[in-house]
Formats: structure tokens, sequence, C-alpha cells
């Protein structure tokens, strides 16, 4: 589920910033694939519990599951909605040329976000994950960014680009939110208690 | 938690209608009771999970307090995002006056919705939880109907509104969608399958 919802912002990243139709659809049809993986997921899961009665860590390792599932299920919508704007706006493109660079590196950070997070579910690393929190306060930063551009007196793209800024903006912001949420359960899962 | 959302999301859209600060304020501040209610209930289910080894219908229903209290912290946090609107433009009203109308019945729809599914969760009523998506698509039709109006040739207020209501609008359509969430949590525990 990392690896696919990593590829997915990737991919609706360059969709938005290229006007890429194909590429646009190819993430919305392609979410399919993590409600699957997640529907799977679950449903192990539930068996396990009710077959094999998991006590102490491995009952925190199920529910940890089961929680960074659900994290990961909506960071797949989520990058399906900043597919479903490029879509939207085609041919044109939803980004004016002077914030291509601020959304390329809001997308990069989101990227770098759950690659992390996923290297830290696959080697239980609990330094990595705590690492999180200050990528997710880059994101934060450029995503006060956007809002100060559109904001500025000299924005002259008008209300619908700011639109759908603001939501791209939000997009990436809860998808890397999500990201530090994965990791804090990482954090959970190896020591017990949460990252304060 | 479904009280205290309910009674969060109400004080929100009053406070964002009559730009009342102090309205704002305690809506703001009370969302530190919900957080803290959500993690009283992880530590007694952790604690119950770990003594008690619950299993079959059981089990469920831990699980699904677990996931019923996420969604739940979530509208909260939500509810507290409109009141952080009301906050920012005070002594003003980020809501243009024709576009009251609409708020307000968002706000109700908003109401609604965490009543019926806090009776839903209170009574285990299935008919009653499958009600909600209904409801749900009443939300999705306002929340259309607010981008037309922002998207309109006549719209006069320029930028920084727009923006306001598009994530306004984003934050009660999320709030409706993790209300319904609850209600197919309790599908899902009464019946151990969840809804199509």
């Amino acid at each position: 589920m990392t690896r696919l919802v990593r590829s997915a912002i990737s991919r609706a990243t360059t969709a938005l910033l290229d006007a890429d139709l194909q590429l646009a659809e190819s993430v919305i049809s392609r979410d399919e694939e993590v409600n699957r993986l997640f529907a799977e997921i679950e449903t192990t899961i539930f068996e396990l519990m009710a077959r094999q009665q998991p006590v102490a860590v491995d009952l925190r390792m199920v529910i940890t599951a089961l929680r960074m599932g659900t994290d990961l299920e909506r960071m797949g919508d989520l990058a399906g909605h900043v597919a479903k704007v490029a879509r939207l706006r085609h041919p044109d493109s939803a980004i004016p040329p002077e914030m291509r660079a601020t959304i390329l590196e809001m997308g990069q950070i989101a990227e770098n976000l759950i690659t992390k997070a996923g290297s830290s579910v696959a080697s239980r690393d609990v330094e990595s994950a705590l690492e999180l929190e200050q990528d997710d306060d880059a994101m934060d930063k450029l995503h006060r960014r956007l809002f100060r551009r559109i904001l500025s007196k000299d924005w002259a793209h008008g209300v619908e680009p700011a639109i759908d800024i603001t939501l791209i903006g939000r997009y990436y912001e809860r998808y890397a939110d999500h990201s530090v949420r994965v990791a804090r359960d990482v954090v959970y899962l190896v020591t017990g208690s949460r990252p304060g």
C-alpha cells in the first residue's frame, strides 16, 4: 500500500503540472487497487483476530495494521483528488506558471514522507519514523506559501485557479498528515507508547 | 463524543454566521475535551484487549469503538477548523449574505447526520444507520451549490471569501462523510458485515 500511494501522489503531481489527462485517469482508476488491498487486509485481520486471539505485541500489530491501512487508503483517495483536478482542467493546467515550483516541491515532500513512512513500516525503525514530523513542517510552510500567493494583491488568475489551488494544497497537506500518522503508528508498534 | 462533536459543529456554524468570536474560541478550546475522551477510549480499549482477550462480537465491538473514536475525533477537528475561519475573519463574517442560507443548511445537515449516527450507536439501530447515506447526498448537493455560486460570473466578493467558502464547504462535507462512516460501523457491529 505504501508503494502504491507513493506512486499515486507522484503521478498525480506530474499529471497536474503537465496537464496529462491519461496519467490523471490512470491515478484515478488505479486507486481501486489500494481500496482492494485494504479490504483484503481488513478481512485477513478480522479472521486472524477471531481464530488466533492475539494478545500483547501481536494484538498491537493487528490493531496498528488496521489503522495504517485506514490512513493509506485515505492517502490513495487524496492522490486521486489531485488527479481529478488535473482531469477537470485538461487541456489547461490547473497550476499557473509561477506556482509550479511550489506544487512540485509539495509533491516531492509528499513522496519523501511516504517513502520514509514505508521504510519505517518495513524496518520498524523508530528513529526515522520520528523524523517525519520535521518533513511535515516543511509541507505546512509550503501550504502557507500557497495561500500567501493566492491572497497577494498581484494575483491575476481570478477565482477558479485560486479554488483549485486551495483544494490541491489541502490534499497535499492532508496526505502529509496521514504519512505522519503511519509513522507514529510504527513508533507505537515498536515501543508500545505514542510519541508525545 | 457524538454529543460533543454535534454541539461543536452547531456552535461553529453559529459562530461563522454571526461572526461571534467568543463562541468560535469556545469551539476551538473545547475540542481538547473530544481529544481527551478519545485518548481515554484508546487506553481503555488497549487494556481491555490485553486483559480480556475479546473474541467474536466482543472483539468486533472494541475494534468498532476504536474506528468510531478516530472518526469522531476528526469531526471535532473539522468543527474547530470552521470555528477558526470565523475567528480569522472576525469582526467580519466569512460568509457573504447571499450564501448564509446554504451554509446554515449545511450546518443543519451536519447536525442531523451526527444526531442520527449518535442514536444509531446508542440503539444499535441498523435501519436508521443506513438512512444516513441519503442525508449525505443532500450535503453533497449543497457542496456543489457552493462551488457553482463562487464560480458564477456575478461573484463579486473576490478571492479571499471564495477560498474561505471552499475550505468551509470541504470541512462540512468531510464532517458528513465521517458521520456516515460512524453509521456504517454500527451496521458492521450489529450484522458483522459492511453495507455495500
